[in-house]
């Protein structure tokens, strides 16, 4: 496998001492968890709450924006609920900065499923050898991409062991060495559905949060790219969001990153860093791959992380490759073409923090003018 | 003035015959005029009314999304109100197709206001001589761009005449040459108050709309670019989108494109073409002024033209240039460097439709999990 490493990352080494506010446990983000104190209309704070990472430098520089704009154009009524404040990822407090290397497997997939879950196994080992704590795969990583493999290669997730070889094997390299899995996709069997899935492990092995895609790959460009994923699959019911020890991280899948929406949605539950895995195509690849994630990383503040299949030029779908890591700026921080690639990159979340101070869009959305409502959120209050 | 054209158009010239349904009287789009049918749950049509420019291929090769797609999830309150089906715009009917050149005006600006007016003018008519029907200024082109000339160089446009020579060249040369103008923006005075403003005048000179800046220019990337320009400005109450003989454009300005909502809520109103007049700076502007658009472009679907002042190495506030049109696929399809130009491009909304055939993203929305509410257009319902 190339290991050619690309990492273009700011490599700043901020030394900051503890932080003095509790960390939250370590668990899915459940919409019953938000504090009751973020209803509809009450205010939320007018700083985040934590400054990990902020430079004494920055924080003198800032003016005042909020002593100088009307407060009549309620920004916090932007967001329904209020958007949360970013938390404290645990890594900050373990390790007293808050940078941590992201491993992206950019992976070959064959027909062969055992040799499939064998060869991410080993990639994933690779990745935490150099360093990774994080270790994101592509979508559909055990499968040929298409409708008529779905159902063979689907597994039972919930069923677990031998229902579903390839998130035993997700659990158990976590848990030996202890990172963080953002599993790409697979397809998975429940009940007489097949959907398109995502697990997230912890550094414990435990599964901690399962996100079926949410929009289906439903596209239809004349002559370049004709696919109708929801002939197999169902959509999920469910925004996934996810307190890791990495960071709260909020999952998409291919299509998903399509809808500006949901990136919305998890930047204002407070995410971190958003992962999608995804397999682009040859036409949309060129077209939007790079674009879409830039743009949710800028509009939105915060990391964006891909990862494609490496592309195979005979096999029915062929992918664009490409997976990338993206800054809270939009500024293309780690990146590959389309062979096997192990892209070691490394995440620092005091980036977002800078990002937010330097444009505080938060602060200056007209709450008077729209809103974006977080439906299940909003009616979990 | 430099008069290098680049124009990367798709010149599709397509044949269609008459449309069989009533043109919009071209009036500003007022939030009033929205039809009650559009009222919060009501369904839209699953398609939009109009086929201008869809070639029959096309409509041959699209399979029938809407009988695969669950209905369950809601994609008409993806948003509140339901969003509108583009209306057809006056030219598809004089000209029995969608094309038509748009010009973009990256003008120099100095201190020296007549000059600027004269100026601009002439780039105007040149743009019109090279068959432009709809010409777009930059952001602030009677004036340099400070907090300090805002005030000096204001007019009160709503008092029009000697109050506002700016304004009244635009409405005149607008009429004369029998093209639409987006007016770029000016400072305007409004009793106290000092605005930046976008006047759009129809083909007769008549003003039909005006946009004030509604997202204040306030931020701070320390070493960088700092400026505030919510010390001498106020900022809009409205979003501003306005039936023209060349469709119905939204307008914004400059950081008014930092805020997808503002875009989204366009394209919800019916937007062929969203309008930023922009002086992006030398740090925002190789970050984000080339990826915003694209991204405000391929997420609505539709066409975002921008215009940018020429850049001024020697001014207090040096503006990136870079004056674009993208298409409805993000596609970069005329652009410019920093010098003064004029941009011809050509404009053909049936790409419009043809890409949201290709991905129909208004019909696979989750209205069931988010939902963008336009605040103004719901209460006036």
């Amino acid at each position: 496998m190339k290991a050619g490493i690309s990492s273009l990352a700011n490599s700043k080494n901020l030394n900051l001492h503890h932080f003095s506010f509790a960390v939250s446990r370590s668990t899915i983000f459940h919409p019953k968890s938000f504090s009751r104190r973020t209803s509809f209309l009450s205010p939320i704070p007018t700083k985040t709450q934590s400054n990990f990472g902020l430079s004494r430098k920055n924080q003198i520089h800032t003016p005042n924006f909020s002593s100088i704009m009307a407060s009549s154009y309620k920004p916090e009524q932007a967001r329904s609920p209020p958007a949360l404040p970013l938390p404290t990822p645990p890594i900050s407090k373990a390790r007293f900065f808050c940078s941590f290397k992201i491993g992206l497997c950019q992976l070959s997939v064959t027909a062969d499923k055992e040799r499939n879950i064998a060869h991410a196994r080993k990639a994933i080992e690779e990745a935490a050898g150099k360093g990774a704590q994080l270790v994101l795969l592509p979508e559909i990583w055990n499968s040929p991409y298409s409708n008529d493999s779905f159902p063979v290669y689907a597994e039972d997730i919930d069923a677990g062991g031998d229902a579903s070889p390839s998130t035993a094997m997700l659990s158990e390299v976590s848990r030996l060495l202890k990172i963080t899995i953002v599993g790409g996709s697979i397809p998975e069997r429940s009940g007489n559905q097949l959907y398109n899935t995502c697990c997230v492990f912890g550094t414990d092995g435990k599964l901690k949060a399962k996100h079926r895609k949410i929009h289906l790959f439903d596209i239809d460009i004349p002559g370049k790219i004709t696919f109708i994923e929801s002939k197999t699959l169902t959509a999920g019911q469910s925004p996934t969001i996810v307190d890791t020890d990495v960071g709260r991280i909020g999952i998409g899948i291919c299509y998903d990153i399509r809808f500006q929406e949901l990136a919305m949605i998890y930047a204002a539950r407070g995410a971190h860093l958003l992962c999608y895995p995804g397999a682009f195509n040859m036409t949309t690849g060129p077209l939007h791959w790079e674009l879409l994630q830039r743009a949710r990383a800028a509009d939105n503040q915060l990391y964006v992380a891909t990862c494609s299949p490496a592309r195979d030029a005979g096999a029915g779908y062929v992918a664009w490759g490409h997976s990338t890591l993206v800054g809270p700026f939009g500024e293309v921080l780690a990146t590959t073409e389309h062979e096997e690639a192990i892209i070691i990159a490394e995440i620092d979340y005091s980036l977002v923090e800078l990002r937010r101070t330097n444009l505080p869009l938060q602060k200056q959305r007209r709450g008077d003018l729209y809103q974006l409502v977080d439906v299940q959120r909003l009616n979990s209050q």
